[in-house]
């Protein structure tokens, strides 16, 4: 086997291993088949990851004596629904699927987590691993357990918290990415030194153009210390009861702004994420918990990296401050009708609040709208 | 407040209590109050039930002072599907439902079922608790934390474990069930005796008139009986890993009976069990595991008591005992292709088998489906 970095996700007996190296997909089958109860594994994946790495995890999975099937859904956010879902579940349990099976999610975050949460709700719970083929899959949505799907009323109110037995991050499958989905992923990258690691931000301010050009080195290393930062605070707090929630920096804003425009492309959830994390920044600086300098520091970056860090109108769409308030209101952390913010006190220095003023936020949002 | 029995069911911090009386439902609320996290409640109900029930419950929550709404849902096994989880989720979420409320299930299996399952997805886990309104959920479905719903292979091969926090069963709402409702809800306290309580089931073959009939001391005593062992069995073996599989007796068979004639009321899921109980027992009997008398005690009684104990051809339905097993082989208990059965040295002495041949099963089912 090549050379590969092992990370522990350490939750009891739902403990699992992150496995991050530049070329896992082609040993896929070796490390997988010790956590498989039965060696029989349903693959799911979609279109546009099938076509280019398919054959390189079946020949993986056949060299391994390890027997499989795949489903192959359409690419996208559409994707992550009731109707496919059940579309999903219907087709695993034609083919079979055993309490004692394991699905393999196989591309990025809409995969990852409509598969483990299939695996969730397929004849009460089966297991399940993660090979997540995006940079933000990598960093972020395949660590940690959160599965779900989208409704009308928003991203991810339904779903589940359910490990995965196994992620297995290749970091050489991200060559084919087009950039705009690295720059997505690299925005929850930026969250980890944003949250907790000034160090690592100050490396990410000096690499972070490498890490998205592809240096392997840089690659690696990104993802490892992302995954381990995640690892780490999901460790502590596995259902999000505490700390887990500081990994919400600018999700509230980015889900309301996602709920706002649909979810056809337009705006990714990595693109999201970076405008929700500089208007985090700068309400925490309009609160005074945070220096401008810093919220400034933030905004400079992820606009130097090349992601949005405002609520663009060149495309005639026009923003309500209101309207986003309201979609706030409906996010899975409010609670008794308040919502919990994450906010910082700098760089690396995140905490959560829940006496925000919504006026503030309002506030922040029409002076956004209107830049 | 009136008299009540508690059981507890011991699962540590996932504890919870079932309280059995005679008018628990206009109190309600001071039972619910203190299991609250908000003093939010969100009613999950039918029509059949609301109409006889819901003012009662409603007016009980007020008392104490608890915020409520309630969906009122189609009645009937229909209900149990994905596009009815997708409604009710979607219908909760626009009534803001947040993570700290609680979802109360008000009806039978299905309601309980259902709701159970929308509570497990719903912002990714929030709590309920179980007021079964019939028979057969006071003693079955609303102990022991499955949920799930119906797809088009077989019945709850979607769902999850989740327990609630409190069932209230009021033994005073049975007044109400039709006979037909009352008896398939027998079946499963009949199975509490056939698995591992020979002198219940004694007391079941001189006091099962009385249960059906209306005797409240004698329904209180075959609830409190029933939840109790099926208490004591969830408790050793939450995730059904082993022991709790003995609840099955009579499932495998009645599983393929209800997804061959369908959901619509031709036979209800009890009848199907009473039936399928009988078949475990005549299987136990033809493999040598059980004397033949036993196998026709247990069939005497639930004839004498009411319930179908064979295949029905009377309305002109053809059964293919080869259909019935494929039926079977989609069973959630399928491991590496083989079907795990519940059998019986005797009544009261259920057990687990691996080691079926399905042939036999398949003998059985001719010999039952041209009898």
């Amino acid at each position: 086997m090549s050379a590969h970095e092992n990370l522990r996700v350490d939750l009891a007996e739902r403990s699992y291993d992150i496995l991050i190296g530049d070329d896992l997909l082609s040993q896929a089958g070796q490390h997988i088949a010790p956590v498989l109860r039965q060696k029989r594994a349903f693959i799911v994946t979609d279109e546009t990851v099938a076509g280019l790495h398919l054959t390189t995890l079946e020949r993986a999975l056949d060299d391994a004596g390890i027997a499989f099937e795949a489903v192959v859904l359409p690419p996208g956010e559409q994707t992550k629904d009731f109707s496919h879902l059940e579309s999903l579940g219907e087709r695993l349990l034609e083919m079979k699927v055993e309490r004692g099976s394991t699905l393999i999610a196989f591309g990025g975050g809409v995969i990852g987590d409509l598969t483990g949460f299939a695996a969730t709700v397929l004849l009460r719970g089966i297991e399940f691993v993660q090979i997540p083929t995006t940079l933000l899959a990598q960093v972020d949505s395949s660590v940690g357990g959160k599965t779900g799907i989208n409704t009308r009323q928003g991203k991810n109110l339904v779903g589940s918290f359910h490990q995965p037995r196994l992620v297995l991050a290749d970091t050489g499958v991200l060559s084919t990415l087009p950039r705009r989905q690295l720059l997505a992923g690299y925005a929850e990258i930026a969250k980890y030194g944003l949250i907790g690691d000034p160090e690592f931000f100050a490396w990410l301010e000096g690499h972070g153009s490498a890490v998205i050009d592809g240096d392997p080195a840089a690659r690696r290393h990104a993802v490892r210390v992302s995954c381990a930062a995640k690892a780490a605070i999901v460790a502590d707090d596995e259902r999000e009861r505490g700390g887990r929630a500081l990994l919400n920096l600018g999700h509230t804003f980015a889900h309301a702004l996602e709920a706002e425009v649909g979810y056809g492309g337009e705006l990714l959830h990595g693109e999201a994420v970076a405008i929700g994390m500089v208007m985090a920044f700068e309400l925490s600086a309009r609160l005074n918990h945070c220096p401008w300098e810093d919220a400034a520091r933030a905004r400079r970056h992820l606009a130097a990296i090349g992601l949005p860090t405002g609520l663009d109108t060149q495309n005639g769409r026009f923003w309500n401050a209101a309207t986003l308030v309201d979609h706030m209101s409906r996010d899975k952390k409010v609670a008794g009708g308040r919502i919990t913010f994450v906010l910082a006190r700098g760089i690396g220095q995140a905490f959560l609040s829940d006496d925000v003023e919504m006026a503030e936020v309002e506030a922040l949002l029409t002076a956004a709208a209107a830049a």
